[in-house]
């Protein structure tokens, strides 16, 4: 189990723990460790957002905040440059085996897919099936077609299959995506 | 004054609202305004990034942050995407009337602009003079071609004359900075 830099284990109940499994702490592990490789080989300059996070109460003499609370991002996860290319993407994990559950996307966030794949952004979802040990590349326009003709409340692992590429885990870069997005000649 | 959203007016000593001024809360007020103009007009997707967070303390329970420190950011506080393009940027204020101070900009961040330029993303620093009411534009090969080859702390006004852009103040949008990358033909 990865924590996030910093915080306490003692802090971390159960509940907590099924979140973050949840959240996908360790596909995010995964792709940092993919974006320092594409940094240190200068092939592409992507990184993680911070998370937005609302201050409260602020020690400004010490430097320390004393209450704040997180806030839900309205644009997705990662941005950066890859050849003059604007590139960004969100990256999320699911249990689930049979689909991809759409309650992990906010309704923000697809706005701002739709509007990032509309400018011409290279944009796209990362999703990994942990119990499939499976990890996809759902470009933003086949994401955008299935919820524009679709009621549902998920994406069944059937249209990944169809649409999406399988990113082949390696040691490193762990989930090379961008060897995806080369044969795609974006 | 404004302040960040959420902070309470009394805990922002003298000291602070001084340090607050030199970060350039005025101008990423105008630069906020800017890009929601460019947003609501389907122009442009830029955003501020958060400002990294290093955790302490958390009760996620409540979803409380008890104990948090501010991060020097690695990156440039903008990005984003227009027609395709990837742009990057730091937005600076300084009440000095003869130069701007350098130590306003960390070396993670000069090392960041220097990548982007590099990949060739439409990368610049947008700089407001408060005391001589004037914004400058330098695009980074500009920024990175002085800093290369002066071992000052500073980059006088002269060269912003010299190098830079001026950017009219307008009511809406307040700092139009794509109509200077419009006529850069980038």
């Amino acid at each position: 189990m990865n924590y996030p830099t910093g915080i306490k284990k003692s802090f971390i109940n159960k509940e907590t723990k099924r979140e973050y499994k949840n959240l996908g702490m360790n596909l995010e592990n995964d792709i940092n460790n993919t974006n320092e490789y594409y940094i240190n080989k200068e092939i592409a300059y992507i990184y993680k957002k911070p998370t937005p996070i609302k201050l409260v109460k602020v020690d400004y003499k010490k430097g320390r905040i004393e209450e704040a609370y997180f806030e839900k991002p309205s644009t997705t996860d990662y941005n950066g440059i890859y050849h003059g290319h604007y590139i960004d993407f969100e990256a999320k994990e699911t249990v689930n085996k049979t689909s991809f559950p759409l309650a992990n996307i906010h309704k923000h966030q697809i706005n701002h897919i739709r509007n990032i794949n509309k400018e011409k952004g290279i944009c796209f979802l990362i999703v990994r099936f942990t119990k499939l040990n499976k990890t996809y590349l759902l470009m933003a326009k086949d994401f955008l077609l299935y919820i524009d003709n679709n009621k549902k409340s998920n994406i069944p692992i059937s249209y990944f299959e169809e649409k999406a590429y399988l990113i082949k885990e390696k040691f490193y870069p762990r989930v090379d995506y961008l060897e995806i997005i080369n044969k795609l000649e974006v």
